[in-house]
């Protein structure tokens, strides 16, 4: 047979965008603003990039770069990491995580995954021949029983993938939550891959606990992390991985192999553009806005809102409208009422259907208007 | 075990970089330009970076951007591929190469490939668990004795990996290899994946013969080329791959879930500044020049210089100066004689030494002249 992934499609994002473009929907399916980024940093770019700096950066990334985001790290989370051996940068969180697992997932490898989950991480750990467990969070807490978690381990458990803030649930880990993550893997050979891409985007106060900052976590884990979330530019591909260097020389044996490096001149921007963390830090309150805002608008509508405690997505269950699996509540909701988002059963492999679909918020204030015009008319 | 790749170290190209940079010599080893892009180019990103093209590029890549690589294609080997579905951009011509390869090997597969190779091909496909077959070119003339390589192919033969022009020998495949070539792959079922990252950079009036050119070999035929090599932005990290659907459809399975896009306004800037041939057609005869001061500079000296029919590198023999085997030779002359080149060794992975190095000559003629002045001391 030709394909080695003969039941992977065309990832649910594109799909939605593309029916977006054609219904001209608003789209608020696949994650990303549309609004302008920091002026400051596209200034960067530009003087960079005149400066002459477009050639290949060495193969982990540009040094000052990695300095910044280990100088970050450590602010946040009081974690090090040595900036030269244990933090690569990648063409994007993707690329960290495929990466990732391709480095350190062999053949008939467990790999345990929380649902809903980002629908790269599956196809991934197939590809490289490793076996995919699964905890199944559901509506409308998404919690986790970590008693049914550690039920899944078993001698042939590699890596447990964890998402926080979660993707499209919306939901942080909390204290309690990490506890019990350092329990199942306490005394064990099983790595983690987390994927905090999010990780500056949490509200009401709340704090993102990082793996990082948890010794028993970080020694065996990989943190992926992305500039395209933090500074609205999804477009540029790049993001990071941290890890101890044990784990970072097995990554980088992949990444040099796989993309080799990424591009210069929006490293060298990134960089300069991290010096000050207000450029970061302010995030938490820009987008609580936002989430608010869109929350408060479809508060006396038949939609209801599901917990937000992190990410630029706001779950809605829409039961009170229709019994529609959500994928085609999904695809009407494009065609019909011009606003397209994304089922969450595509966030499950057995296509879970609990009626809720994901909104994403981090859109220009008129957008977010536009959208509720629509919505509220359901 | 920890590692997946236990005898994979760091590339051969970081390593000697690195060592220019300790030696402060002149760094002819990595293959990039020491030279800036025209300014067109960049202007391009600046004004799609201003205009507020930050966000995620459609995973396939860029429309505009695609139109203009069939175009290219079209005019340059009258081979069509449908922008949509049978061209993707990806973050750099090594990124496609590792996309086909983990789209299309499985475990136990055979590969076929050609020493001296770029070091990524190898590690790769043992990625995948798939096993090399490997037919050495040997110095002075890197001929391909196509018997050998029919003996190569067996039922478990699943790709074919050409690099043409050669890098880094220099060498061009001509209509008999390509015959040839037709021969042994015509009824089988045989992949054959086309780095063709130096297309347009081909000497003394010579034809570039791509893949797409022989319909025979066109359908099944994964092609890669490289933005970075065609533009000199190799810090850009944008090259592309062109397959006919039925492969193409795989090779997007994996990229999706391995980048998913690649940058968004250098594919805008790339897009536009295409549109007019003369920005790559006038290659040949610029690097052409290079070739020739470089060659006219070394033909006083004790270097042998062996043929460079294309790409922007020159082979030299030293075996006049020296006996050490080449790794250390080119450490020696870092070191002592401050130039950095590249070990043909490092391109075998049996290590052959045939007292051979590869030097760039995609360098200011400043530069050159410099590293002339060191060389022909020895
Ligand atoms: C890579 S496209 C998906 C972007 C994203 O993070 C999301 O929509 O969940
Ligand atoms: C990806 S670094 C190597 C660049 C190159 O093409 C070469 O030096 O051969």
């Amino acid at each position: 047979p030709l394909s080695k992934l003969s039941d992977v499609g065309t990832t649910i994002f594109s799909q939605m965008t593309q029916l977006a473009q054609e219904h001209e929907a608003i789209n608020l399916s696949q994650g990303f603003p549309d609004f302008m980024p920091d002026s400051a940093l596209l200034d960067h770019v530009h003087y960079f990039i005149t400066k002459g700096f477009n050639q290949y950066a060495p193969m982990g990334g540009m040094l000052g770069l990695k300095e910044e985001i280990a100088r970050k790290i450590e602010d946040s989370h009081k974690a090090v990491y040595h900036p030269d051996s244990e933090i690569t940068v990648t063409a994007g969180g993707t690329q960290a995580i495929f990466t990732a697992i391709a480095a350190l997932v062999k053949k008939d490898d467990e790999v345990i995954i929380f649902e809903p989950a980002y629908d790269c991480y599956e196809p991934i750990v197939e590809l490289f021949g490793g076996i995919i467990k699964r905890f199944e969070m559901r509506a409308p807490d998404y919690e986790i029983d970590w008693n049914a978690v550690k039920g899944l381990v078993t001698d042939k458990t590699r890596m447990i993938i964890i998402n926080n803030p979660n993707n499209p649930a919306g939901r942080i880990l909390n204290e309690n939550d990490l506890q019990a993550l350092i329990n199942i893997v306490k005394g064990t050979s099983i790595l983690i891959l987390s994927d905090e891409v999010y990780e500056n985007i949490v509200f009401d106060g709340k704090t993102h606990l990082s793996i990082s900052k948890y010794p028993e976590l970080k020694e065996r884990s990989l943190m992926v992390a992305s500039f395209g979330k933090l500074f609205h530019v999804t477009g540029w591909k790049t993001g990071y991985c941290a890890a101890p260097k044990n784990l970072m020389d097995e990554f980088r044996k992949v990444h040099q192999f796989n993309v080799f490096s990424v591009n210069t001149p929006m490293q060298l921007a990134l960089a300069e553009y991290m010096k000050n963390p207000e450029h970061y830090l302010h995030l938490n309150s820009f987008f609580q806005e936002k989430r608010d805002f869109l929350r408060q608008g479809l508060s006396g509508t038949s939609f209801e809102l599901l917990d937000c405690e992190g990410t630029y997505f706001q779950a809605v269950r829409y039961s009170r409208i229709s019994d529609q699996n959500d994928l085609d509540f999904a695809k009407e909701l494009t065609a019909n009422h011009k606003v397209a988002t994304v089922p969450f059963s595509s966030f499950y492999k057995n296509r879970l259907n609990e009626h809720v679909i994901r909104l994403c918020f981090a859109k220009k204030q008129e957008t977010l208007e536009r959208a509720l015009e629509h919505l509220s008319k359901l």
